[in-house]
């Protein structure tokens, strides 16, 4: 009799593998980190004897699951923010987020989160990209688990690097102090080609084929990628990241929801491993992987979660699941990724995904002992059925949950026994990442509570403090400004043309001011469109000081390039009203006793269409110069004919507020 | 300070109301089957004292989801087949299982084992739809659940009632006896538009309306049943039924995955309920429901799991986040149906859609009192964040799992406290299923273990032993059988012209017989297709005796008319082998000596295309009428002048199997 270290007994053994043996009344035998044997239960415990021996009744005993793509430090994002379209989430929650608060704690704390909720939910290896990765790395060692851990490269500052070069440097540095780890496999993470240049692809695909190491990026997750990389380089995603070399390397590519079949073979070819994501495809509404086909092609693909910002878990049963059954309802043909197909995406095929096929993935002699026990006496495992031998797979895929999972082990080692966790600390990490949580709360509700702070997070806002006098009059017809062109003392300098789209956002608290969201597109004389710009100013609404006849010194205090589309900053900011101003507007730039003053016209078109006004407009900066400018225009308006009563204290704004 | 019975009191209270309250430090108050009061826990201790005080720190205090489609006592039948096709998985699998086994004892236990999944993670009411529903509802009753049963009437013979009469009566029965209990709505079950006539929908509408009771029903769940619905009646589903009354009733239309603006607008203006399932039409690969437009219409939807057996749980957890993700992937905007959305069709839609929105499916005072406790302090509920007041939201949806929910109370009555069922005893239940899954696994393993008991157990099989004796031979030109036409002792008396395209099933154990589809296309003097005939037929593959010269006879043992496509057929059967024989078969009845021969000129299309055989056949009833005409036989074949050595003693089939 050898003897062994472990004897997992009288469970069903799922292998999980080539051939897909199944043992009824199975065994496994471990010694050290490995697998020494595995078959039925009564022959394992004929040749071998061992320190501990593990009774499995009623319960399956196999792999654990390979979540194949995630972002582990962001499991302290969970819920942050949800419901929103990708820019939003992305540039107006998670990124600024980061930018505050993502340093090597965050790291080590959120990956410590991320493996008690893998280990407690079966999984055993991970495939993680994001920053500071050498810090995921030592928890993720810490907890015992199996991961590739890939240090992000991108052609932004990032948490951890100022300057794409700072960051291959770190990735560098990484590779070389994780290398020959025993749970660990350093690996490169251009984020993905769209956040990369050329170059940046180049350098990441050298490093990694330098050091033999994985390479783990994003590719062809939402359309609006594959279309600008064809505008851009006129081929899709994968045709480029192949010119520039990346399928030589070990590339692991996160979700494909958009590539052909001439892709997808290009990437079968290749070896290249495919992190299916079903649930963050749905959620972000980024679309449906065309899984069928690259099973069909025989790709390695995985299967996902993603990170939990976007997910909101790690839940790996949740996910085989929804592979399973998304795959069927995509195809509609109930027949394909059968459960028996869907468990093995997320063992053996993911295991081949991150390139640790060799040696995880299925439960086989010689390969490493990543094992896990499902228990499937529970009201929802109920009843079973043994006449088809797939009945076993059905059951764990369309069954079994993740709270199902009893004990779990990695590399020799238990990392849970009968739902305890063993290697980390529970309540210390979900203590520590609720205190977090608040911090990241106050941040964001100070922000929040400010549409200035919110303007200012999302970046690019000039400070561009403006003060301002202005009259507005209602007019009969454009001629009104004819006396400029008469009036000896006024020096017409210049000529424009415009039609102006304005969306104005109401806040509930007026005091916080409002967004005006402006299109501007200039016109040439023939009425052509010449040229669009698009702005953001920011207002306090109180007038600062009335003069006689109406006019107005008002300040405008920030103003920003929009550079996003209208729909972005509506969904960020949330107003709670919108207003409409449409208009064409002539405008004159005069010159008056020697000081600039922009006359407009403005024919109105939404609302009172048709409607002209007139508006004459000076920026100012002190008080003394804006009461001398105040009586200029008051000048200018008795040169135009103007009586008092025809002018308008309101603004566009505040009748469309009264009228429509 | 008034008295009640029970005070939950700490948690955040979701109350799902209209206006969607949310009370974070709540507190609800409950006295007898009802709600009290909902409010802030402060408010609310200080008005009510309770002689229960139960207190919810880090749990959520919401409304029981309300499941409104499925089939509980098929709970039993879980995991039976999957991942087949719709056709296969229920006329093979589940329709001959429920014809032995469906009794009420069975639907009882069934109701049981579901009742306490259910309880378990949190529905406090489903919508139920199957046979002998009076027990469901008792068992239900016995449970404490509050359900909507409706007792299956449909045009064929069911396990409860051999005509649809019966069915109708049986209902009838069913709601005069639970009219007025506290618990159980009953109701009237027409299966399917396509499962009933009109007179059948006509008289489910009437009772219905009678008794002012719901009509339970699915509803456009496949493409093929809308295709086939504007085939027949010229109109969709929903208009057919519209017609037919239904649209007037409290009707609860489950599915609903192919219906179109029209039909839905039709079925918010009768305020019908729509139970929408989206893992089971994923799984059975139906499609995807217009979701985002029924809830812009501002229909009634709901969500259900349908029967466990094509889900394959009662998860609604599951369910409502796969609805929320579902409906942004399809729609590919991930802003819909947000996680506030999806729990209120869970809660106070679904409540709506069953019709008992007037006394469930939120929390307000006056309603019943059905809710549930959820814990929040576990490892993949966290980290909680509080800032957007829909974070809450969120975590239910798309973190926090049914294993997290605590208490569960219906109409006053506590069904589970600290995850401890108190009205079912769940391991008597557990035991009593899985003995019976071993009398299913039995049946259908002797079924399974014999193709002829499948051939029966799919219906429609005509026992048509017939016996035959038959010789074959190889030949150079269809101008062999001109001697039949020139001999003074044989009458041509028919000719006929087929194609004729054979499929071969063969089994692992031979012994087992084989199958042949055959699809017979009749051929006109021109060639022309006038008539396509598809049929089974099982043989033994044995001889039962062979003659001098090459003379067969054999025994075909049963014979089908091929409903289905041969698809099924083959996804059904599972052979380990399939062979394909085409041909062109001329043939001749001749009468020859008084005695009725076929002789076929067979001109091969695959395998040996162009190669031609001759075969003369006859049917016979003994054995000494078989040796007569084997030697009648051997006459003719010299009358053609066909020598010994060119007759074959194989079969087309034969030849296949050792050639191709």
């Amino acid at each position: 009799m050898q003897r062994v270290d472990t004897i997992l007994a009288g469970g069903v053994v799922l292998t999980m593998n080539e051939t897909l043996d199944v043992f009824p009344r199975g065994a496994v035998a471990v010694k050290g980190d490995s697998i020494v044997a595995v078959g039925p239960a009564e022959e394992i415990q004929h040749e071998y004897t061992a320190d501990e021996l593990i009774l499995c009744e009623g319960q399956v005993i196999m792999p654990g699951l390979i979540n194949t793509h995630t972002h582990v430090p962001m499991t302290l994002l969970r819920g942050l923010a949800d419901d929103l379209r990708l820019d939003v989430w992305l540039m107006g929650y998670v990124m600024p987020t980061e930018g505050q608060f993502v340093n090597p704690e965050f790291c080590r704390l959120g990956t410590l989160l991320a493996c008690a909720e893998m280990i407690r939910s079966g999984v055993t290896t991970f495939a993680d990209l994001y920053y500071f990765e050498s810090d995921v790395a030592q928890a993720t060692a810490d907890a015992g688990m199996r991961a590739l851990c890939a240090q992000t490269v991108l052609k932004f500052p990032s948490p951890d690097a100022p300057s794409y070069e700072d960051g291959l440097a770190r990735t560098r540095t990484f590779i070389q102090a994780w290398k020959d780890h025993p749970l660990i496999v350093p690996a490169v993470g251009p984020h993905a080609p769209y956040t990369c240049t050329d170059d940046i692809l180049k350098a990441c695909a050298d490093l990694a084929l330098e050091f033999d190491v994985p390479l783990h990026i994003h590719i062809a997750e939402t359309r609006l990628e594959v279309d600008d990389a064809r505008a851009e380089f006129g081929i899709p995603v994968v045709p480029r990241v192949e010119k520039l070399g990346l399928l030589e390397t070990k590339m692991l590519a996160a979700h494909c929801v958009h590539v052909d079949q001439g892709e997808i073979r290009s990437l079968a070819r290749h070896s290249v491993g495919i992190a299916h994501c079903p649930t963050s495809n749905l959620k972000l509404a980024s679309g449906i992987a065309p899984v069928v086909e690259m099973l069909k092609q025989k790709a390695n693909v995985g299967i996902g979660t993603d990170g939990p910002a976007s997910n909101n878990d790690l839940d790996m049963f949740e996910e085989v699941r929804l592979a399973a059954i998304l795959a069927k309802g995509a195809a509609l043909d109930p027949v394909v990724v059968p459960a028996k197909q869907a468990l093995t995406m997320a063992t053996r095929l993911g295991a081949a995904a991150v390139h640790m096929g060799a040696i995880t993935g299925s439960l086989e002699a010689g390969k490493r002992a990543d094992l896990i026990t499902l228990d499937l006496r529970t009201l929802h495992n109920t009843p079973t059925f043994q006449r088809d031998p797939d009945s076993i797979y059905s059951q764990v895929v369309y069954a079994a949950k993740s709270t199902d999972v009893q004990d779990v082990m990695v590399n020799g080692k238990w990392l849970m026994r009968d739902r305890s966790l063993l290697t980390i600390d529970e309540s210390t990490v979900m203590e520590q990442a609720n205190a977090l949580a608040r911090e990241i709360d106050a941040f964001l509700i100070a922000r929040e509570g400010n549409v200035l702070h919110k303007l200012i997070a999302i970046g690019g806002v000039q400070r561009d403090e403006t003060f301002e006098i202005q009259v507005k009059a209602q007019v009969e017809s454009k001629d009104i400004v004819k006396p400029l062109f008469e009036s000896p003392h006024i020096q017409v300098v210049k000529h424009t043309h415009y039609r102006q789209y304005d969306t104005y956002f109401i806040f509930a608290d007026e005091h916080q001011g409002r967004i005006r969201y402006r299109e501007d597109d200039a016109l040439t004389a023939d009425g052509e469109v010449e040229n669009v710009r698009t702005r953001l100013t920011f207002t306090l609404p109180t007038k600062e000081r009335e003069f006689d006849d109406a006019v107005m010194l008002s300040r405008s205090q920030f103003i920003a390039p929009a550079a996003r589309p209208l729909r972005f900053y509506r969904e960020y900011f949330r107003p709670i009203e919108e207003r409409e101003v449409q208009k064409e507007r002539l405008r004159w730039h005069i010159l008056y006793k020697g000081v600039l003053f922009y006359v407009n016209v403005d024919i109105m078109q939404s609302p009172f269409a048709g409607q002209l006004f007139l508006e004459i407009k000076s920026q100012t900066w002190s008080q003394r110069d804006a009461e001398y400018k105040a009586h200029l225009v008051t000048e200018i308006l008795s040169i135009l004919g103007l009586s008092p009563e025809k002018r308008i204290r309101k603004e566009y704004l505040e009748f469309v507020g009264t009228n429509t």
